[in-house]
């Protein structure tokens, strides 16, 4: 893409702005407009702060400008914005060892030598991705067999949905962790066939018995992390993300970039728990930062685990472990006195609600609260992935938003499945029905627990098929979104459920110009075309921040 | 002072800048100027950004402005910096019970029943600024003294220096401390005549004791106390001040302020410590953040406590304790460490210093160390107070920078012959000699331990006497500066020890217009006059923030 130079005398003649006045020129463009609808346009013009100043429609005369840049016939989508995801752990993820592509245990253990002999200097050998249920191995792994390829080290190593970790004995060891040790409320130390002796996988809560001795990243590598982040965002075509878990340390760095002028991803920040809310906000969130850049808008709590590792919180067993019906991890008072101070602040609470207890719950506490705080709240739900159909309707009150990750249902599908048994599924990843109830969807990735790629989201969110085209016709296809709905769930109303409509999320007048130009039309397009869509380029706020040249 | 709008039809017909050039006239104009002289000048213009644009010598034309104030022929001094001051802490003060009028322990337990009377909704009642050896008790106060006012509630007063803490017995049982509580390392728990009773007096360490089961104080009145801290400051003619010991709280509220639009103070900030340093830098100092508001700069780091409570670390023992010398609170080693890891990062140390013992400690280590860094490091020592005239002339290698407070010389004076006794003041307080020898002194209150006021530091660093003219001729006479050498301590002297010339501290083109306007020519009145200076207004960064009427 070549840029072309208008009005030379002028530019030559003064100092050249920051920004200036850009007609970006034959585009097939598509938006969610102000109306909620999709609309069509052929260019559009950045004004000199970034923002949206006009779209021009087929046939209309083009404005002068002092620069124009012609896309040669791509297609123009709004930035896509991940309404749950984790900045710096998909910074971190991008610099440690990713073990999400292996198929076997054997695979993966070579791959962790591999990476612990190119990593010498590392004192610990971090890594994710790890899915003993993608392994088809029917355990865990064991500490035993991370020892047999690395012995010289502490390896702690994330499971794919970061609720379990899995450590070799030296982990262990620097972790002081022994048969006698108990398992904390919340969480589980996984024993070998002796019932005793720890396996070397921790569940939720016990994950933090091996990372308080993980030595903390320093700041340096938190801002490399951050960049890392935006490198791997900005390339998917992510121009904006909700932060679900910020700690003062992320924090500090998102404002450190701020200050640098290198933050090119727009964040909106949920504190990790009451008291970094407090710590991070003071007593309400922070302005809009850095033009449209950070914000802190809420906390982030937790009401459960994650359905793989049978941390969900269900109203009835697990179909596949009778005995277990997950673990809450938030308490009912605890609950409601913190959405009681984060509502007196006008901090926004996001949930993190995964099987029906945990959903009923989060409910529940916001249908008693609701009531006593005026305005507009935007409760989010995140995840809401699998709800007792009584409680569906629920979803549709209160403003209540339920931000969902499309991907996570094909991911989860099968799993879903096996933990629950068929009859209680009624309300898993019920995205139709809740729009059809009235309620709102914000679609994200949960990235790094999946990748952030908001082309696979799209794909999935209106197939309920995985990139194997599994299962033929989708799984409960009647929980399809249309097209629309899609594009609206990654961009508009994920900018909703952030408070940034009016400022990001569309191409209209009056919002920042954050697009991307791709080869496909996801309105358009097979699902195969939209899973293969290649970014050309992505535009923060009128600025290229990513070419694919 | 009158606002007269100048080329009347530009301003209706355009929309009103944020700032536009105003020509300040009719000023008996001083500054430190760049070749580090006295300069005086009529009127001064500051452009749109807020800058001084030009300075207005007798007899020069006035150019054309948009605005133009008559100052009315009063004094403009640069903004006043005080280079060691607690920002939150002079705020909080302002909000808290203030004992350092009281001449007697009969007046200062009267001041506090009403006070708590007064305010019966508080759960604790704090204070400061007591001082036993004001009062001619000849001892610390008790608790049952407190319990005889207050019997309902805990209370909580520092002393006038910030290094003991008095306490109710109900304070006492709140934080558990009986007969058999240990004092901690670098602290002391003051016991009665029993040898074992707790008297309800904690010394320095022992203080956190106490501290750690006072409620925080919430965000909300934390920016108050930052509001009410700029109002305080700004009054006494304060435009920056260097912040010793901020926390990550502490930050916060200062970044919320200055993303909000209320930061009028300049705020140079040195970390609580290496943790916090690491916490709020990241991997070196801030930017220059808000049109040079806030930086964070270094590192505050102690060495030992205070003389009144007999905290400074000394050479020889105390001449009024045989058998203490003082409290050193970081070991040789941490020290070293500590500072190799700030000067790694960029980050400028502050060490506090107060004894003899401290003092050489910290030329010893910075001479150990400085040879192994680049560059210029502006090395501080905060205090600087009883110096072995031995050590003095390492004050003037390495780019040290002496960062003192006149009115703690005044303040202490008898006290320091009572705790050194008379022989050992050769380097006590030795401003003259410091910069005889070459080295650099930033001026500053230490405030809330002192007033703030910079017109009491400037009589005080050209007399060596209080207030009330004790005394006569001077203490240790030979160790005064001279007006000019004064002025620039608290205006370009204090902004060079924070990094900050070219950027405020002088009226000279290109830096921000901070000024004062007074009705007394510190350079010219006796030192009574100059005790009584009128601050009429204050600006910062060319607005005007306070003004008297």
């Amino acid at each position: 893409m070549k840029l072309k130079l208008v009005a030379v005398l002028l530019a030559s003649a003064i100092a050249m702005p920051a920004h200036a006045d850009v007609l970006v020129d034959n585009v097939s463009g598509i938006t969610i407009d102000a109306d909620g609808k999709v609309k069509r346009f052929e260019a559009l013009v950045i004004d000199d702060d970034g923002k949206v100043a006009q779209l021009i429609e087929r046939g209309q005369e083009r404005p002068r400008t002092d620069y124009l840049e012609d896309a040669g016939g791509k297609v123009m989508l709004p930035g896509f914005i991940d309404a749950h995801g984790h900045v710096s752990s998909v910074g971190f993820n991008a610099m440690t060892l990713d073990l999400s592509g292996t198929n076997s245990l054997e695979e993966a253990l070579e791959a962790i030598r591999v990476f612990a002999a190119e990593n010498e200097a590392r004192p610990w050998i971090l890594g994710r991705g790890w899915n003993q249920e993608k392994w088809g191995l029917g355990r865990f792994p064991t500490a035993a067999e991370l020892d047999s390829v690395v012995s010289d080290r502490p390896v702690w190593l994330n499971r794919v949905d970061g609720h379990a970790g899995w450590g070799n004995s030296l982990a262990l060891r620097a972790a002081g962790i022994d048969a006698k040790t108990v398992s904390p409320a919340g969480g589980r130390i996984e024993k070998l066939a002796d019932g005793k002796t720890p396996s070397g996988v921790f569940v939720d809560m016990a994950m933090g018995l091996v990372e308080k001795v993980v030595p903390a990243p320093r700041p340096v590598e938190r801002d490399l992390a951050l960049a890392e982040a935006q490198k791997v965002l900005h390339a998917q075509g992510i121009t904006a993300m909700a932060d679900m878990g910020t700690t003062i340390e992320d924090w500090q760095s998102f404002r450190r970039a701020g200050d640098n002028g290198t933050l090119t991803l727009r964040i909106m920040s949920y504190a990790a728990g009451p008291d970094q809310m407090v710590l991070l906000g003071g007593s309400g969130p922070s302005p809009w930062l850095y033009d449209d850049k950070l914000r802190m808008n809420g906390v982030k709590l937790y009401l459960d685990g994650a359905l793989g590792s049978r941390g969900a919180w269900l109203k009835e067993p697990y179909a596949d472990d009778p005995h277990n019906t997950g673990l809450p991890l938030t308490p009912p008072a605890a609950l409601r006195n913190i959405l009681v101070r984060a509502a007196q602040g006008g901090f926004q609470p996001a949930i993190h609600a995964i099987g029906t207890a945990a959903n009923a719950e989060a409910l529940n506490a916001i249908g008693e609260i609701a009531e006593s705080f005026d305005g507009d709240r935007r409760w989010r739900i995140e995840h809401v992935q699998i709800v007792d159909p009584a409680d569906l309707p629920k979803l549709a009150e209160h403003g209540i938003i339920s931000s969902m990750q499309p991907v996570h249902q094909t991911s989860d599908m099968f799993m879903a499945e096996a933990r629950l048994g068929p009859d209680r599924l009624g309300g898993a990843y019920a995205w139709n029905t809740i729009l059809e109830m009235g309620g709102r969807l914000a679609f994200g990735s949960d990235a790094p627990v999946e990748s952030a790629d908001p082309f696979a989201g799209l794909a999935a969110s209106i197939t309920r098929s995985n990139a194997a085209g599994e299962p033929f016709g989708g799984w409960r296809p009647q929980e399809r979104v249309n097209r629309e709905q899609a594009l609206a769930g990654f961009t508009s109303e994920a900018a909703f459920a952030g408070f940034a409509e009016g400022r990001f999320g569309r191409l209209i007048p009056g919002e920042r110009a954050d697009f991307v130009l791709v080869d496909v039309d996801p309105l358009m397009a097979t699902p195969d075309e939209i899973r293969a869509t290649r970014v050309h380029e992505t535009w923060v706020g009128g600025q290229k921040v990513y070419d694919a040249d």
